[in-house]
């Protein structure tokens, strides 16, 4: 075993915040295109240098006059002046008005010389003029009657009347959305100074990361490197840059080396996914060398490793291996430093308030950031349930929604009690609906028509307990109905049996070949529906020969060797690791396995009654109603 | 004048809502890599490929063993093992675990063969075996003490245990988090099908329109074109890709050759920013004859001449001219399609109940889609008035901070009656604090220590009546006190005088030049304070003369001669326009002229008394306290 380092002395969380505070991330200022600054925050004031409009400016489509040759002008008693040119906008006046003289005007055009007011089109009338023969000399063409008194002014908008130069046009700070660009638009800036992102570098450490989209040996224990991708998503939620480094794995010049490569080009450094404490160590070698460490350690679970240091140009945050417990601890310590040097305020939205919807008692007597899953009620009220209880499950990811901080005293937070969600990313909203149950393919295929669900597949036996506790809006359970478990929304049966490979080269007929010969079986969990209906029918064939289903599990080579999802028995099959599998006709089929068939069970979704009026639960239904049939004639084996 | 289109039969906003609803803009999937897949929407359903972890893996540094090996041990009654070898994350076992034997093993790494527990290393003690001379041939060189007993499955995850393949992962839909793409790197998917974005084209029309960035002709009327930028930003907040056109012109050869252009490369064309008639109707022919005509016309405000038709390969949608009336149209109708089309739902956020800070009154019988400014009250509660009636300043687009739909039959909107804000941006915020009244370079600069104030620069006059009717925090005014006027935060005086040009060549002393010789003055308008201050010095030399006050205004050439802003009238001295200008010592010394001081004028910053608990007032009368004095040092001309 390797040096460990003993957390004995552990910081306080608040010590940890005043830490990441005391970094200094500020990126430099940058310019941007103004095409490309949406999101972006002003480095500075920026003032107006021109005139909007830079001229005075026609409001109306109409004839541009001096007001005072219309004084006393009215339907009755028009006047009417001589037309002695026209202006569009966009081109500059070739014509003045004088006394008497009108010039055709379109909305945007520049005011002619002369002229201080515009009649609207609609209170006027062109007429021509007597003949060339009857005209006087110098006489206008055309004329125009104009049946309304203007003031100076009228319909004009004067040079600067929007903008005048020197205006402030927007503060530093200001986030720019689609109505601070029109503004910048209209003053001509194409090009803003905002403030820079800050860059920070993502180093994932472990000798068994495997970057995504590259091959993984399972042989050798390789594992895709989760946390990368993830904290590199939410730093660019935070408002910050990610740059990804390769993976490190435990040697110190490696280490050093990529450590110092990032710390030159970053703001701050972010090292994680080690599950090895050797890595650990190896960085905190490598900053109490080039650097200083700030903090080791701190009372907070999940995240007591986490290490905060400094190096001569970048800040250092170490956070723990597993995914869930990574995304809590940068949610929490992280992300707001981002922000604050990003000049990204958090939305008001990235935090709700909600009830939890179970008890949950405490014991450690340090912090506790829980992951957190979100469900609505009936009356659109949000509650809270722990997830991930230290698993490191990947798919607690899906099921977390954001972070509660328990506060060290907190022994106890009971049902119905307030806590503060601090949501994974903004865009994070509670599930439609919620359920948890049976992993199905035909209910699979209708989630797909949801929008916006969320269904946990933990078998049928967990989605009847989880449905008893009240958290979930509905469970899914194969079996027989029981009054107690809630409102049935809708059943349909699925065709089990034995998978085995195309063409069944065992030639198995049923269980009996099970027990009788040396075959290799392989199970599913013992919180499936579909294992509950297995060992009934073991139960069944006992009972006819007379025996015990335990001396028939007994003789059933593999009958304890559980996989988790409705496929992997299949699959195992399939990859040659056994003769036979527990599983669904409609399995055995997508998987071009052979199916020897054993029975029909029934697949119940089972609604809360406590959340039958729920918005998605109508979703839900109607789903049922008009999706169900659709998907269980496009599936094999099962039927309404 | 061209001819003109009259909307008589203007169709109701739901009909152009259908119409918009029936366009189809459905982009084409894209696979993007996960990396890019931040807010990228799942075009389809994504299953497990493999199962994670892909082989059994100890959770825990320490030993595996047979757990049967281990029954019955505790901390008194220890087993001892064999070590036999060691294993480590990212590397294939080389030993197996017969009976008797422990190997040591990381966190992460495959289970070595015949192992079905991990002891926790804190459970253990290595000890050296005996000397290799005291020791039976082939036995262990060291062995590992164990006190506690373990169950088959201890402290290892087993092979999908957290997904196994051919579990559904994700639905369609999904919006792509931090979470999600952590999911999707532990299956190793490194791309991802998603939802292309609605490709956008956007076409400014208009002569006079020139693109921020290059240069402009005043005299020739140009204006930069507000539109084109300020609806690219809006596409992309609606999830949809914006594509930019060059601007258009009102010749029907090269509209439609830019339209067609469009209509093959996108999903939807927009055309906006045209002031001309002609233009549109040039549009319009150019869709009668390539494409289809939905609807001509809508029975909103603003909006009314909205044009929604179709081309064989994309949507058009006619967006009005004034900045703050394309925005609110495209918010209203166009925004939701978009988001529907990129299956990106609008954030809850984006629409806000508020009350009404003001009654207004409608009398069209057409929907009004009213642009409003948000405040919030002591109470953090919203309050909305409106902004922007058919101005179309540009200034007002940032002011306005959402739209309210009134519709027809609506004629009284009363104080507090409650309303639903749709916001421009879902980032869109109410103002911390919202001021009205006088432009003033010191106030200016207190401004930007503020975090997102609005300050709107319309005078004092104007500050103060709008504070009487109580809808801003505060106003800035110049004058005496008035009791009335609301609690006084802070004062300070600021030197005013005549801006003349370097070197003042006119020597120009005082009041008396201008009204006695030949100069040419530029005055600042009736909403401003200073110009109160110069007309009651007026009156003071008229009193002192034994004249009137309009005897001396007479006789001072451009005394009616108004313009806007603080700087205005300097700006037009140093263009050469006038001989002198209204003005402060600090805008004089920053643009490098002459000044002649006439006095010192008192600016008050006065709270409405209604607000002056809420925190962002805290925060103005902080920096009032601590930033103020500053500010004043480093002006010139100002004094506390």
């Amino acid at each position: 075993m390797s040096e460990r380092k003993e957390f004995r002395d552990l910081a306080e969380p608040d010590a940890a915040r005043e830490a990441i505070a005391s970094l200094d991330l500020s990126p430099e200022t940058e310019r941007v295109p103004l095409v490309d600054a949406r999101g972006r925050v002003l480095a500075e004031r920026l003032d107006a240098d021109r005139d909007v409009p830079g001229f005075d400016r026609a409001s109306m489509d109409g004839y541009a006059v001096k007001a005072r040759d219309t004084f006393g002008a009215d339907e009755a008693d028009p006047v009417i002046l001589d037309l002695v040119g026209e202006v569009h906008a966009g081109v500059e006046p070739t014509v003045e008005v004088g006394e008497g003289k009108a010039v055709e005007i379109s909305t945007g055009a520049v005011m002619p010389l002369g002229a201080d007011a515009v009649v609207m089109v609609e209170r006027t009338d062109e007429h021509e003029s007597p003949r060339d023969s009857e005209r006087a000399s110098g006489e206008a063409a055309s004329r125009v009657e104009i049946r309304t008194s203007l003031a100076p002014g009228d319909h004009v908008m004067l040079a600067g009347a929007d903008v005048s130069a020197g205006q402030r046009a927007l503060g530093p700070g200001t986030r720019l959305t689609a109505r601070e660009i029109g503004l910048l638009s209209a003053l001509g800036v194409d090009e803003v100074p905002v403030r820079g992102k800050p860059k920070v570098g993502i180093i994932s450490t472990g000798d068994e990361l495997v970057r995504p989209g590259n091959p993984l040996s399972d042989q050798s224990g390789q594992i895709y490197d989760v946390n990368s991708y993830t904290i590199a998503t939410a730093v660019e939620e935070a408002g910050g840059k990610p740059i990804l480094y390769p993976h490190a794995g435990d040697d110190y010049d490696e280490m050093e080396r990529l450590l110092l490569e990032a710390e030159a080009e970053c703001d701050l450094v972010l090292s994680s996914g080690s599950t090895s404490a050797s890595a650990v160590d190896v960085i905190y070698r490598v900053i109490e060398s080039q650097g200083e460490l700030l903090l080791h350690g701190v009372a907070v679970k999940p995240g007591k490793p986490m290490l905060i240091g400094r190096f001569p140009d970048s800040a250092y945050v170490g956070l723990p291996g597993y995914p869930v417990s990574a995304l809590t601890i940068f949610r929490t310590f992280v992300a707001p430093a981002i922000r604050n040097a990003a000049g990204v305020p958090e939305p008001t939205t990235a935090t709700i308030e909600a009830r939890m919807a179970v008890e949950e008692r405490y014991g450690e007597g340090r912090m506790r950031l829980m992951p957190t899953g979100l469900v609505e009620d009936e009356t659109g009220r949000v509650l809270a349930y722990p997830v991930d209880k230290g698993s490191g499950a990947t798919t607690s990811l899906v099921e977390a929604d954001g972070v509660v901080t328990v506060e060290p005293d907190t022994a106890y937070l009971a049902e119905g009690e307030s806590v503060e969600v601090r949501l994974f990313s903004p865009d994070v909203r509670p599930p439609s609906v919620f359920g948890v149950g049976e992993d199905d393919p035909a209910f699979s295929r209708l989630l797909d028509t949801l929008d916006s669900p969320r269904y946990l597949a933990l078998g049928s036996r967990e989605g009847l307990r989880r449905l008893r506790n009240g958290v979930p809006d509905f469970a899914v359970a194969t079996g027989d109905s029981d009054a107690s478990e809630g409102t049935e929304l809708a059943s349909y049966s699925r065709e089990w049996g034995l998978v085995v490979p195309a063409g069944n080269p065992e030639e198995i007929e049923g269980l009996a070949d099970l027990v009788e010969r040396d075959l290799t079986f392989i199970n599913r969990g013992t919180d499936s529906g579909l294992r509950t209906t297995l060992g009934n029918a073991v139960a069944d064939l006992a009972e006819e020969r007379g025996t015990t289903r335990h001396e028939l599990v007994e003789s059933i080579s593999g009958f304890e060797m559980t996989v988790k999802a409705h496929e992997s028995p299949a699959r195992k099959v399939a990859a040659g690791f056994a003769d036979t599998g527990l599983g669904l006709r409609s399995t055995a089929e997508k998987l071009d396995l052979g199916f020897v068939p054993l029975g029909e069970e029934t697949v119940r979704v089972l609604a809360n009654p406590a959340r039958e009026r729920k918005d998605g639960m109508a979703e839900l239904r109607a789903a049922l109603e008009s999706e169900l049939v659709g998907v269980l004639r496009d599936l094999p084996g099962v039927r309404p």
